[in-house]
């Protein structure tokens, strides 16, 4: 990758909503080295002021001139916009990090969660993809299981809350059930469907194959960053009326036999992942807001096939599925 | 089977429960013949009054007289209640439809879903048992596939409602969503833990194996409804803060390849079964309440095994899930 200077300028483009707010706060609780910091928008929130290390930053508007004397920006953009902006910064020299899906697949691009496969950053490299949020808490379980057992086959299915569709849907969830508290016509913009007490088996649009784009995004994407790419994992998304976290029950057969209690010490020391190991005492999406880890609980013995392991693995999707794992690629490059 | 009147005298035990009093409903949308109805309860209840077929029916105490004279006896009644009083109406002469789980896994009593396995019972069978909610919406979809193609693996994921869980829950989802808006201190008794705007990954109690009983209710029940003892099959079951009917991500592996034309065909057809062919015009929890049918969407070939299917499973767990059920199993004893 290229060399990112010790003390860098860093950016925020899409700074102003649910990930890029993200990203400023977890860039200041973790003390990022940043000898100053550009916070980019849309118009709309231009002159908007926040604070960033006891300063005042204004926000400016996202254009092809923002990014003159920037070393890393971190995008919190829309896929469309990513795919303007990001060639942009990479001309005016910043290493690009983007949370859209628009470089992700692309094979000369790194997707990165930093437990897992931060080697695939090569000298040179210019964007690296941060993840879908389903993806990045699942994929750092998975790759401790396959790396004691092998991973044979995968099924998921999602418990994801509306953050993962902005604020606007934080709003929508919090309007509809004051309205069906009022008996008053349930409004609806964010999802397609009513979300107050009713779970949405839908998650971006539909493939022509029946499954939503969500879902092979969790598919594609984990077998990019495990390296595996005939990784047979299969997953059904689906919206929860819940503000944070993902939840994810999750089936893997292994390849080999397994020891559980291997399983539980493996997962419970690898970095970024907390493990509740008593059956009773397992992680929800209430607890696991505004946390760093994922949380794995849940974890048995599943004796439906011959190597057989279920559990219940839950993150904060703004954080951990997005900014969080954003900064901490950030931190390793300018690690060095 | 006993030979049950064509115009019997029907007991609802229970009778003032979320399930027993949809026993009611349902018997009298459905136009039961019965000549007389009893309706018992708790002594809290005695002297409730409730109509039925425009006569007015006054619950009585539920006591070891109260099946004299009774033809059907449906139990709506917890596990330990349903120990008591169904061994005392069997001896008064009543042929006894159990919702408890009490009876449900002893090999001498059958357990019934009509669709699938009316033929269970058996010349001088009094005591059949109603299966538990998640197994119920989901062992006919199963069984049809399992003709087609035959059952070698199923992966359930549930989203059940509170309901499930009796009218303290129902309370309790609207007493705790209220109190986060007004920022008052949450109350909890229904749940282990908050259920607004939360999941909780646990119903019911856990066994050593670390799965819960409700878990395990889904694959006893389905091996032995299905009739297939060494069925390999698993489940995570998940509460989620919506008021009525259970939703199940369901993941099925067959031994022979299919048509998912065939398969969609004869779930259409199978009785009981309403099935959504286009993708995006699933079934959801909040639609499905107050209907009578298993609803069945986003049903896609699964390419992570090589004869997969992936679907997602919704019926009123209060109605299909128990009321429904168990009158159906006692319309068919009637109709002889």
């Amino acid at each position: 990758m290229k060399k990112v200077k010790k003390n860098p300028v860093i950016a925020i483009a899409g700074a102003t909503g649910l990930v890029g707010s993200e990203m400023l706060n977890v860039l200041e609780q973790r003390k990022v080295p940043c000898s100053e910091l550009k916070l980019l928008a849309s118009k709309d929130s231009v002159g908007e002021v926040y604070k960033f290390n006891e300063q005042e930053v204004e926000v400016e508007a996202l254009s092809a001139e923002s990014f003159d004397g920037v070393d890393i920006a971190l995008f919190a953009t829309s896929a469309e916009l990513s795919s303007i902006h990001v060639p942009a910064a990479v001309s005016a020299g910043a290493v690009c990090i983007d949370n859209s899906s628009y470089f992700r697949m692309k094979p000369e691009v790194p997707l990165v969660v930093p437990e897992v496969n931060f080697d695939a950053i090569k000298d040179g490299d210019m964007i690296i993809a941060n993840p879908n949020c389903s993806t990045i808490q699942l994929v750092p379980v998975l790759d401790v299981i396959h790396k004691i057992a092998g991973l044979r086959h995968v099924v998921v299915s999602t418990y994801q809350s509306v953050s993962g569709a902005g604020k606007a849907a934080l709003d929508e969830l919090w309007g509809q059930t004051l309205a069906v508290f009022n008996q008053q016509e349930v409004p609806q913009e964010a999802f397609q469907h009513q979300i107050a007490f009713n779970c949405i088996p839908q998650i971006d649009v539909f493939l022509d194959n029946g499954f939503t784009k969500e879902e092979f995004k969790i598919i594609n994407e984990s077998r990019k960053i495990l390296g595996i790419a005939d990784l047979r994992i299969t997953a059904t998304a689906v919206r929860v009326p819940v503000f944070f976290s993902h939840a994810e029950s999750v089936f893997v057969e292994t390849e080999k036999p397994f020891d559980l209690s291997d399983i539980i010490k493996r997962l419970s020391k690898a970095p970024g992942i907390a493990v509740r190991a008593a059956h009773d005492e397992y992680p929800m999406q209430l607890e696991a807001a505004s946390t760093d880890e994922i949380h794995v609980g849940r974890l048995r013995r599943d004796e439906s096939v011959e190597n057989g392991l279920s559990m219940w693995v839950v993150a904060d999707n703004v954080r951990k599925g997005a900014a969080l794992n954003a900064v901490q690629i950030a931190e390793r490059l300018i690690a060095g």
